[in-house]
């Protein structure tokens, strides 16, 4: 039995609110138990140097922490005048997970900017991040639908991202807390499809290592962890929803 | 009469909720109207190296936007490298103001962190920032004082901020929205006591000036708000306001 | 009385040397008794991004202090890599100041630099600059409007800058020196123009307050310091002196 | 058939030159066909703050490409002041890797600083880097062993990396060449031990995603790639091999 | 008698490998004894802002060492987020001197990149970084001629560097190694063309000074490195050898 | 005939006011023509770490333009967030030049910073930072040996600084102005002993080269440079001048 009563394949409580400060495009307040992130994303009408002129989008996400996110008070990164390599490898994580599921092609010569500011922290951040994120792709996309700025919705599945990991008695569990983190052997993040497609799998062993049959069993409770997911985001886009369930119906998402 | 159908005289709609994030020692949501503010205290049990070995503490503040807090992204300070001057300068601001209420010598060899994040801006952040901050700091230090860190709670009176400003139209007017603002020919932030001091007065014309009579109009229009807020103040601290009310009635708060 | 024996409304001794240095348009070594700060104003034939197209000028001003300007040497802030809160606010202030007596449609796509670099420091600094930096920029447009680029001079007041504050005894003061000025409660530093309006108004109690009263006080001796300024402002510019003059009488600074 | 005549299952030519540089305590130069990087361990007599009194060492990693390692050349990272969060991604997935077959409690007070610098790239740079840079790390254990500085090889296991992708066509292939990489939808780096237990597990669908059965075959494919690099490492660190492998032998490597 | 048992005027072994990394238009690994320098020439088609529009192009040098290349492992410069003086100066150096004997009026608008990455430091890395920068320079144009990018050979002459220096016992010394260049009360390094001209001459009492005939002993010295120096030269660029001693006979290199 | 009628052999006017500046314990305004610069000596009771507890001092150089010093104007290096390569050569120059002729090991655990500002600039500011530097750092250590801080005098000899360069014409000319400096083929800058010994020399032809003749011809005319100077100097320091000159007669500077 874990420390808060979870089976070993349950997810903290999870809850999305939508349009939660007013000036984005899309808006969410996502919590995964006592994690909870800020996920903005905002449409400008340009794209970076190296897509200029081919009529392409491009999506890239910012992560960050408020200093007092977490128990510990934490330098601002504002303040050290630089990024730190953490902060990096999500961001960079965020944003090519959003790639893997948007069709770029379809939303012309524009860049979808997604923020994603931990407010509290409790473990999971970036899993809670993704998630989050592709409600607020979502709605920032039905808005330039609506508007008639884009033709449709541009968006081929659902993506979740989730952790689970191996705790020191060998035991593997879903959704990891801040205190389970610390403690684990093993680390890993899973983001996937809603047609059970992986599109991202980071898996760490901080002074250890895993066994092919862990790392199956890790990957079962994944998959467990994201069909639940999915369905807080259905609730959470409303009618969009059935608009991506139908893309996975008529066609498999591929790149060529 | 004002956009939003507020007399010259009326604050927008103030809401404080206490206890907002949970990790830190002080932890406050404020909003004025549409700008909202997390002001979170965190106490450190050490000074910065100017005040090492004097028994004396030190407070400092921190001020940031989430990029999307605005109409148009921001670009973040920790991608850019370096904080603007106008953070530096709201930062300093709220810090000064901070310390002009506490008592440092009471405090001991600690800093109180003070982080100010903006997560929606619609005008008057520098000032909700104060007003909220306050409140955090009186729950931090609420909390040293029930846990046996301090004896007694170490602020000597209530510490509240609130903009003026005089319109095109030469109308002086009180707590100005983003829009009000942007058009404004005179700024003036006051920050004051529950005494009525003064603890800060910054007004600005940018490119334009302002007469003797407009100054007191506008002094005049700041005191009629710092009432008010300083109820919003009383409600959110609850049993210390009693004990801050104390201080002011027993001594005139002063330097020497 | 006071340590160099001058009343509470005495400057100190003030001077103003023109043709200083010999590239910039315009040239001033100004002298606030033991205080000296170089203004130099330059003329750039563009303006900054957020203005192109417009048809209208900029001005904006720099400041920075000589390593051993002070009692005790400084850091270099091109060593540090970054310029300091305090540089940024009163860059921000001068910069500010002098845009609100110029009128910036007349000078077309040009900016003004005002690099005010000081010395020898003892109180006063910002103040001085403001005040030497007005002289420079009425030399630098008085050259372009002799050779013709300028059809008039587009300064429409006097500026001139001077602090004051309050004593731990409680007495009001004009010009702080430096030891007058780490001792002072309040420390207020007052903007006018010729007309005497104001043009910024920053008051500051570090660990202290002020009361409606002295704030008056303080105004008060403000505007004879800005008297006398003048003065000393208009035998640095000469022929300049009666131009700007007989814009005040014939209408009032306004920004509408 | 790949474009240089290999199966999907076979290595580019593996080259492992040690002694590369005479002062590091251990260096080697590996080549992964064209990809070519130089692996420096040094060794430095204390710890990072973090770890002080703690009587245990720690292992960490920088990685670079000279300008022009690649086709075209790169703007320095000390130019622009600043490591990419590329760079970072893979000095920290190094560090890690290393520090999952090291008992960092046998090591001392001590800092292991590997260095990893590509001075021509052709793909797999991060898992050549890796697998070099375990060389380095026995190397200079070794020569600590020999001194009499440590008492035995603090390395626990082998530790080697390789990369498998699914190419357009969907095919799965081996150790891909920059060319490959550049095309392929997914691209996974696997980190393994000797005993075939992960330490890393790196996939990501850039713009597309990938199966449950894509991902078995990948992991089948990076097994066969570890077993060959693994005697690669057995012959460039001679003698140790057989205490590595005694190792293996007798107790399998857990963090508990 | 030196310690390594060389002569006052004797080079250490000198070898330089041409075609070292396969991406640069021309790539050399030189040596000076233990001191081992990679020199990459890269082309690019563009030149600097200063130069745009002149039909003009540009030699520039960056210089770099691994962190352990040296006895004791250096922090990176990317990781300190600034180039160091003595980078500054060795690249500003290195560039300069190339642009002596290169005729940029007939390459174009390019840009002649030139990194000296020294992977082994055993003193006189500048030294050796010029002389084998003349080869991938001489490499690179000649890669320029023979695919017609260019129509001739645009370098005027040889172009080698070497040290010299006065030990604390007052004798003078051709090309110092580390351990000598630390001792040394003199340092001189000497740039000069195959004809015997200066380029460049740098010579440095730190904490003692030179009389003159010390110098005119060092220039001496100087000008029998650089003869040898010169031949290895020839033997690596082979064919290009001829085309540039033909150059010298026909005219004086002259800057009009 | 030079430009401003001058022989090839005459300096410009050279002027040294003392004490310019009050804080310093060494302040001087030098100019060279229109050159002006103000060269601060500050004292400091504390060594860098790499000198702690060995009893012997240190002087460090550091070297800035005011950004209108000169006819473009400059960015400021503090804007830019760091500093330019020229600057630290200069500044790396002026502290090694002084430090050959001061006795490091008199002054104790003390840093001599010295900072030169250029607040005008045209040609040879850094001979003219050298040349003031000297005259600064005596009159610093002369109110240390008044004080009773320091024993005696620890100069052991002037130091001066002067260019010589080679024009278009091939005539060689002294003391540079900027217009000469900008044409010259050839540009090198001695810094001597008062008794004629070389401290530095750099000589540079900026795609242009120097013959062993010119070389002799430019040495011979900053001989003649340096002997007016030192009486500059004499002049400058007043009492101190024969103690300096006393030293030279009885000992030649030797480091050892």
């Amino acid at each position: 039995m874990r420390k808060d009563h979870r089976n070993i394949n349950e997810l903290r409580e999870v809850t999305i609110e939508t349009d939660y400060v007013k000036h984005p495009e899309g808006s969410v307040l996502i919590s995964f138990g006592d994690t909870k992130v800020i996920c903005n994303a905002s449409v400008e009408d340009r794209v970076p140097p190296f897509l200029r002129g081919q009529g392409k989008g491009w999506i890239t996400a910012e992560y960050a922490m408020l200093p007092r996110a977490t128990e510990q008070r934490n330098i601002r990164e504002s303040s050290k005048g630089k990024v730190s390599g953490r902060t990096m490898e999500i961001q960079r994580l965020i944003g090519r997970a959003l790639r893997a599921v948007v069709d770029l092609d379809q939303i012309g010569e524009r860049t979808l900017w997604v923020d994603c500011d931990v407010i509290q922290a409790d473990g999971g951040t970036r899993t809670a991040s993704i998630t989050g994120a592709f409600v607020a792709v979502v709605l920032a996309f039905g808005k330039l639908v609506k508007n008639g700025t884009l033709k449709k919705m541009p968006v081929n599945d659902f993506l979740t991202a989730i952790s689970v990991g191996v705790l020191p008695d060998g035991s593997e569990i879903l959704d990891l807390c801040y205190e389970e983190d610390s403690k684990a052997h093993v680390d890993m993040n899973v983001v996937m499809t809603g047609q059970g497609e992986f599109v991202e799998l980071q898996g760490t062993g901080e002074e250890a290592t895993f066994s092919m049959p862990q790392l199956q069993k890790m990957l079962s409770l994944a998959q467990e962890g994201v069909d639940q997911l999915i369905q807080h985001q259905e609730n959470a886009i409303g009618e969009w929803a059935d608009v991506i369930r139908g893309k996975q119906t008529s066609a498999v998402n591929d790149k060529s």
